[in-house]
């Protein structure tokens, strides 16, 4: 069967009509579908059923030439290893998909350099967009931005003024759902474990870890705040070692899961038990949270929901580049699970007491 | 600066002979780099850096026309949150980023007619070549891989005598290597916890699982194989819930590394120790495997080493696609690490005793 439809086009090549006549929709809508312009849902899931089922296949080259669109769709992010963005790419890939078109996948590594030459690189339109979520943003960054010949969605935090489509969410005030939960359920040791303070994320992180311990009167202790080199679990895992080596925390706050995956690993293998020693909150809520044991309590930065909207964006703008700047907020929102489910802190366990599967969540 | 470069193109483009001249090698090494048709690692490093200080910026569409090719090559996996996969874009992405072209990455969720939906329409020659690792492998696959206009190499097993280049490792003899550890550490009630049977890596996996067994005289008990319903997490830990509620292993053989995780939890919300009650070995050797505690073993599959030559395969491929079809084979190895660790089993805690910390490595 596969076999059959692949040669068809070499046998007298389907057309938009004949899609447009088997989907039962006019031929503009069929054009419009097939050209990844857009349509109806019901009209895109016709249209394509027709154009499966007659196996039609339109020429991706002579097609951009006639449109002057590639239909690919570029997403760079620093790891396309990190759960969060991982949730992320799922989440603009349906998108993308049901616009017809690809999405093409960049890991810049958080490189600076990689990141600006990718967004000069647009200016040769081997993409009809681009949704970038940078960790550092730079002059070079707005620079490349406000002066790119095909749309760019940022992903994350930029200047109130920056004339771009923007999807971001309150890490600050994240944190400060954290800081609330554990000081609630008597937690007054409260670490944080954070990622590189040159980056949005790191410095807008801190900024929230300190003003909530404010807001609620706790002194803020300079020894139970540790930094990592990087947004990863073996950062989070030796950053937490060096925190442990010399301060006692009932709490961890960490600016990311992956970083509260390495704080989990280093409090069980240093004999901790986690809750009742020490509660452990992440941030990102990814799958990954929910496979530990414990279960990590973590932050939602609503990566799916910011995913989906920054997709919407710059379809919107590949569609009309004429509407004005748009920026759209994603609340967090806090899930709490076994890591800081018990609510009565313990005088920490001795190296050689072992962690506990009491307050797991079925 | 970023806004500097991003005019000059509109003030005068630079041209091949700029860059060549800059980076000090011929017009003909220069094009061919910024063709992405290749050169020494020397060549490209230096042509790719004169490109970005003089601001080249060559036109993808015009230079798709006059060259026919796209500059881009697709990767088609099952999910692209799964670990595995991750490792494998990785390598192949810097592959292909080295060659100066870009990855597509398509998420087929493992569906049948997504994947030969997405071959067929290779016919529209979108991309310059596909890199595609289908979990079922039927006729139209098959049709359609021969049949491709464009270059395709597989990951994972085909047939002997398919006429497609082919990136394989044996993942029977995967399973194989962690029957031995485990028979060579004294365990004898071993569990397997598989994916659908109806895929190629399940009945693989089945058949090494039985076959190692048989070699090493242990009677196969039914009762100690599970299968869930995906290669996933959540799939992982319903299925190990079943096994442990009709029967007691002292180890578990997991099919990939998500399945071991959600195995691992499983066991410790049921309040069995890791390894000293169940040894636990997972496969694939993923990055997630080290983040859990205690540590997983686990069967490295060669995930990151399969990508790389896929990729190298590939763009061999698209730059002579008269080579005869050409199949590479990545041997298994084990990664032994604290969930296997003790060797001497004991009998199973009861539900209340608590997950243990011993054995964990440094």
């Amino acid at each position: 069967m596969g076999r059959k439809r692949l040669q068809e086009p070499a046998e007298g090549r389907p057309t938009v009509h004949t899609v447009a006549a088997r989907a039962g929709v006019s031929i503009a809508s069929a054009s419009r579908v097939l050209n990844g312009i857009g349509g109806s849902p019901e009209t895109i899931r016709k249209v394509r059923a027709a154009a499966a089922e007659v196996g039609y296949v339109p020429n991706a080259i002579a097609r951009s030439l006639q449109s002057q669109r590639t239909g690919l769709v570029a997403l760079a992010v620093e790891d396309i290893g990190n759960p969060v963005y991982v949730e992320m790419m799922r989440a603009i890939e349906a998108v993308v998909a049901s616009s017809g078109r690809q999405l093409v996948v960049h890991a810049t590594g958080g490189r600076i350099d990689n990141e600006t030459a990718l967004l000069r690189r647009l200016a040769n339109r081997y993409v009809d967009g681009m949704i970038v979520s940078p960790i550092r943003v730079t002059d070079d960054h707005l620079a490349a931005l406000v002066d790119s010949p095909v749309p760019v969605v940022v992903v994350g935090q930029l200047a109130e003024d920056a004339a771009v489509d923007n999807v971001r969410t309150d890490s600050r005030h994240g944190v400060a759902l954290a800081v609330d939960h554990l000081v609630a359920t008597g937690r007054r040791r409260i670490g944080f474990v954070n990622g590189p303070l040159d980056t949005v994320p790191g410095t807008a992180r801190d900024a929230g870890f300190r003003a909530a311990l404010a807001r609620h009167g706790v002194p803020l202790d300079e020894e139970l705040i540790e930094v990592g080199d990087y947004f990863q679990y073996v950062a989070g895992r030796t950053a937490t070692e060096r925190l442990l080596a010399r301060t006692d925390p009932d709490a961890l706050v960490c600016a990311n899961d992956l970083i509260a995956v390495g704080a989990l690993h280093a409090l069980l293998a240093a004999g901790r038990r986690v809750p009742q020693d020490v509660a452990v909150v992440g941030m990102d809520d990814t799958e990954l949270a929910r496979m530990m044991f414990p279960q990590l309590s973590s932050v939602s930065l609503g990566s799916t929901e910011r995913g989906r909207r920054a997709a919407e964006l710059l379809l919107q703008r590949i569609a009309d580049p004429t509407l004005p700047p748009r920026r759209e907020q994603v609340p967090p929102s806090l899930a709490i699970r076994a890591s800081s489910g018990a609510s009565i802190p313990r005088p920490a366990g001795s190296p050689t007491t072992h962690p506990s599967s009491e307050g797991v969540t079925a």
